[in-house]
C-alpha cells in the first residue's frame, strides 16, 4: 500500500512519475521535507511539523504555502486505511529552474524492521559527521536545523552501522560531541533525568518527538534537561533511546559493540508510552 | 533547448516527469551525477568524467551499468545541434526501494551568466564548509570525494556569495584551509607556476578540468604543484581561477570584496585556452 499526491494536482498513481529531471529537488537535493506519522486516520502532531518545514523553508528561501499543501495532506490521509499505520512525507523543493516549488506527499506503509527495533531495541555505532561542535554559528548556508532532502551522508552512515552490525547511527562532532542520529534525536535518562542535545550551532534538527517526550515527561514528574554530551555520558545513562516520528523512542541496547547494562523493560515502556508510542 | 534520457527508456520528452515520488536520488539526494561540456556535438573528455561517476558510484555502493549508459549518452548527444554548445549532466540515483538505479541524461543550454564570467572574471566570497581539513580520513560515510546530488549545502552558499553581491564561493575548513569551490576547484598561479590543492582527506572531489589544465600547462612548460593553501596565499598569487567542466577556468577578481591586484589578460587567456576554452 503506497499513496503519491502532488501539489496542483492531487492523488496519483504511485506507478506514474512526478517529478521531472530538472527539478532542482532531484538535480541538486535542494529542498526539505517532513517525515510524520499516520495513525487512527490522522497525522500525528501534524502542528509541530508544519512549524517545522515553515522554518526549513524558509531557511532554503523556498514558500511552503500552507493552505493548498493542507488540502494535499487532509486528502492523501483521507484515502490511507484508518486502521493502517502509515509513514507520511512531505516533499518540498525549490521546483524546475525558473518555475514554482514541487509539492509532494507520501504515505508508505512502515518498514518491516520497526516493529522489532520497537520491540528490542537496537544496537548502534557512533560516526563523525566531520563538522565541529560550534560550526553552524553564523553559517546558515550550512543548512543546520534544515531538514534537508540531501541526506546522502545520513544514508550512506546507516549502511556502514549495517556492515558493522548495527541497526542505526549516533552523529559525534570531530570534537567528540554528541550530535543526533541520520533520522532521530538522542535522548538519555538518569534516575528521574531526562536528557537531549541543544539545537543551535552543532547543526542538529529540533526533533518534534523528542519534544513531545519532554512536554510528557515533564508532566509525569520527569526533571527534563538540554545539554551537551560525550559518549562516556551515554555509556553510563540508565537508559539511552533514539526518538523519531515514525519510529518513536527505541532503545539502544550496545553502543559500538559495548552492550549497554542490562535492559530495563519498564523504563523503556515508559518512554515509548511517553514519546505517544 | 533541452533534452532529456532516461536509462532504458532513451529521449523522452523534458516536459514530461520521469522521477517516481518514491526515487531515493529525490527523497534522499542519494545518487551522483556527472557535469559535461558538449562542443561540437561531442562530449569532452568523456572518459574521465566516466572514470569519475564510477568512483563515485562505487563509493555509494551503486552500479553505474556502463554499456546501457554510453548507448544513452551517445543517444543524447546526437540529438543535440551540434553548432550549440552545451552542459550535459548524468545523474545516478539508487533508485526506487528494492528496485534497480536510476539513470537520467539531460543537457541544456549553457547558463546566461557564463559568457560574462568567462570574459570578465568573477568576484568570489570565503564561506566555510563546517568541517576539519582531515575530518574525511577513514570516514567513506562523509562521501568525500563523491559528485553526489546531495547538493543543497552548495546551493546554499551560492545563494549566500550573491546576496554578498558575489558571482561565486571559495569553501574553507573551519581550520582556514583553502578547500573548492561548490561547482569547481581553486587553481593559482605564481609566476611559472600552478598550484592546486590535494584532494582526500579533506574530502574535495578531484576536478576534471584542472587535472586537464594541468597536464597542458605542464606540457607548456609550467610548473605545476599540488599544496594546501589558506586566503592569504590566494591574495599574494598572480592568478586565481575557478576550474569547472562547463563554464571553465574563470579568473577571480575580487576576495570577499578585497579586489585583486591588476588583472593580466594575458595570463587568464592562457590559462582558459590551456583547460580547453
Amino acid at each position: 500500500m503506497q499513496l503519491t499526491g502532488v501539489l496542483g494536482i492531487g492523488l496519483v498513481d504511485p506507478a506514474t512519475p512526478v517529478v521531472h529531471a530538472d527539478d532542482l529537488g532531484f538535480t541538486r537535493g535542494d529542498g526539505c521535507f517532513e517525515g510524520c506519522r499516520v495513525i487512527d486516520g490522522a497525522v500525528d502532531k501534524i502542528e509541530a511539523h508544519v512549524a517545522r518545514i515553515h522554518r526549513s523553508a524558509a531557511t532554503l528561501g523556498i514558500t511552503f504555502d500552507e493552505p493548498p499543501w493542507r488540502a494535499l495532506i487532509d486528502e492523501v490521509t483521507a484515502a490511507w486505511p484508518a486502521d493502517l499505520e502509515g509513514s507520511m512525507r512531505w516533499f518540498l523543493t525549490r521546483g524546475r529552474p525558473g518555475g514554482a516549488a514541487t509539492g509532494i506527499v507520501t504515505i508508505d506503509e512502515l518498514p518491516a524492521a520497526f516493529g522489532a527495533q520497537r520491540r528490542d531495541g537496537i544496537r548502534a555505532v557512533t560516526l563523525t559527521r566531520g563538522t565541529t561542535y560550534g560550526a553552524f554559528a553564523d553559517a546558515p548556508w550550512l543548512l543546520g536545523g534544515v531538514k534537508s532532502i540531501s541526506y546522502a551522508v545520513n544514508m550512506a552512515a546507516q549502511r556502514e552501522a549495517a556492515r558493522r552490525g548495527a541497526e542505526d547511527v549516533i552523529f559525534l562532532s570531530v570534537d567528540g560531541q554528541v550530535l543526533e542520529a541520520p533520522t532521530s534525536a538522542v535522548v538519555w535518562t538518569v534516575a528521574d533525568s531526562m536528557y537531549t542535545i541543544p539545537t543551535g550551532d552543532n547543526g542538529i534538527l529540533a526533533s518534534t518527538t523528542q519534544q513531545r517526550l519532554f512536554e510528557r515527561a515533564a508532566e509525569q514528574g520527569w526533571r527534563t534537561a538540554i545539554t551537551d554530551a560525550r559518549v562516556e555520558d551515554l555509556h553510563a545513562a540508565d537508559g539511552v533511546f533514539l526518538a523519531g516520528t515514525v519510529r518513536g523512542a527505541v532503545d539502544v541496547v550496545a553502543i559500538d559493540g559495548r552492550p549497554r547494562p542490562s535492559r530495563d523493560v519498564d523504563l523503556v515502556r515508559t518512554v515509548q508510552k511517553l514519546a505517544g508510542f
